[in-house]
């Protein structure tokens, strides 16, 4: 069958997360684009795949979706229709045909998370749903030693949620960086890819590096618990409005927008 | 009495505009914040006077607020109690006291607006609360040439909306300014800062910028619009979401966050 690939981007605020679930948890990003495809094709009822499963409330810029249609479409053609067909809160910026055996998740060799945070006492409010928010001063070695912990496989068995069904929790960190927002004062930005990531992983990691930042943990401590795996030693994962899947990458080429930032 | 200046910042999207209306007509960021001010005082119904009367939708991050109180206040702890009470969307970022005399329109003596318009095929859903949208590309030197149209003093009839009640329609313009964005591509700031503006004229301007810079106005059919002071002449006015008021000055210095961008 004629198999798509979608790059989308969502506003995840009003979303219970990407995966669509029983009924009455709320409406999905995958269950949204299920029913987009749904009124394209005349009530075809198109199994979407995605990329990464992300949580309520959290946004993306280069969330990628495969799936398969009963007829063949232009690719470009099949973009405009979603997009008049799809509410303002998602949008597919790519579309391409791509080969049966594409799957967006299984093919994916990496994705690019961003957490934006804001510090000091007053968070503006224009910023509310895409950044999270402490009222503390973080001190810059520490932030830097923290997010360069994670680099490199490790067990990531501290940081994973629970209820995960998850064969391992080894996961290979190629990039983790936390640096201060050149544009806004005040503002983190921590970009971190993988392989793949566990459950709130990303959360985890930049709620650890903002108590290692605050002077609450040491990165010592950190280090320990990362090495402990019992996710009860490790601090509380940050607010999920400020997580944005950015880029998903594939032998075939990444995803994304042609934007740096949000 | 007491009197106190407070900067706000607020996202304008849930919001029917600044200004308290009758009964039905929704809520209004002054009518919160006297809704606030009842709530800290015990009763006390404080008449508000805001610098600006934003339009539903148009947003703030350097807003100034007027108001005499019962009692004295330590200005910070005013602000930390204003801000516990306030809903989310608004936030005051600096409190002060200051003389009676000082009224937050009368007293200012210049505003600058910011207004953000993204352009091209698709515009990101994380955008789309405070940034307009226009499918087109705009050619920069149409844009600078329109944009410098505005700049001393002019009669602005032609962008004055209907219904207003203003003595003059004369206002002076001393920054005008439409430039791409360094960190979104396909995005423009037009910042304009004048001694006071008429209902719209913001949006107004950046409309007529936006139809010289796709080609569908002149920069000289543009002059000749605003010199016939006739507001049938001229182009439609921006979406409010793009609109943001920065900052308001005073004798006594200028309000606004330390941040650059919102």
């Amino acid at each position: 069958m004629p198999t798509y690939r979608l790059t989308l981007a969502y506003d995840g605020t009003d979303f219970a997360g990407w995966q669509a679930q029983a009924e009455g948890r709320g409406r999905t990003v995958q269950g949204t684009l299920e029913d987009a495809l749904a009124r394209l094709t005349g009530g075809e009822r198109v199994a979407v795949a995605g990329a990464g499963r992300t949580d309520a409330g959290v946004h993306a810029l280069g969330q990628v979706a495969s799936f398969a249609l009963g007829s063949a479409w232009n690719p470009a053609d099949l973009m405009r229709a979603i997009n008049a067909v799809l509410p303002e809160d998602v949008r597919a910026l790519e579309a391409s045909s791509c080969e049966e055996a594409f799957h967006a998740r299984r093919s994916a060799t990496s994705k690019l998370y961003r957490y934006t945070l804001d510090t000091g006492p007053v968070q503006l409010p224009t910023r509310r749903r895409f950044a999270g928010h402490v009222p503390w001063i973080l001190d810059g070695e520490a932030v830097h030693a923290a997010a360069a912990l994670f680099l490199g496989a490790h067990d990531f068995a501290s940081l994973a949620s629970a209820g995960g069904s998850v064969k391992t929790t080894v996961r290979t960190v190629t990039r983790s960086e936390m640096t201060r927002d050149e544009v806004t004062t005040g503002t983190w930005i921590y970009e971190v890819e993988a392989s793949g990531f566990l459950r709130k992983m990303v959360r985890s990691m930049t709620g650890a590096i903002v108590e290692a930042g605050r002077g609450s943990w040491t990165v010592e401590a950190l280090r320990k618990a990362l090495e402990a795996r019992d996710r009860r030693e490790w601090p509380a994962p940050a607010a999920a409005r400020g997580l944005t899947l950015v880029r998903v990458s594939y032998e075939q080429g990444p995803s994304g927008p042609t934007v740096r930032r949000e």
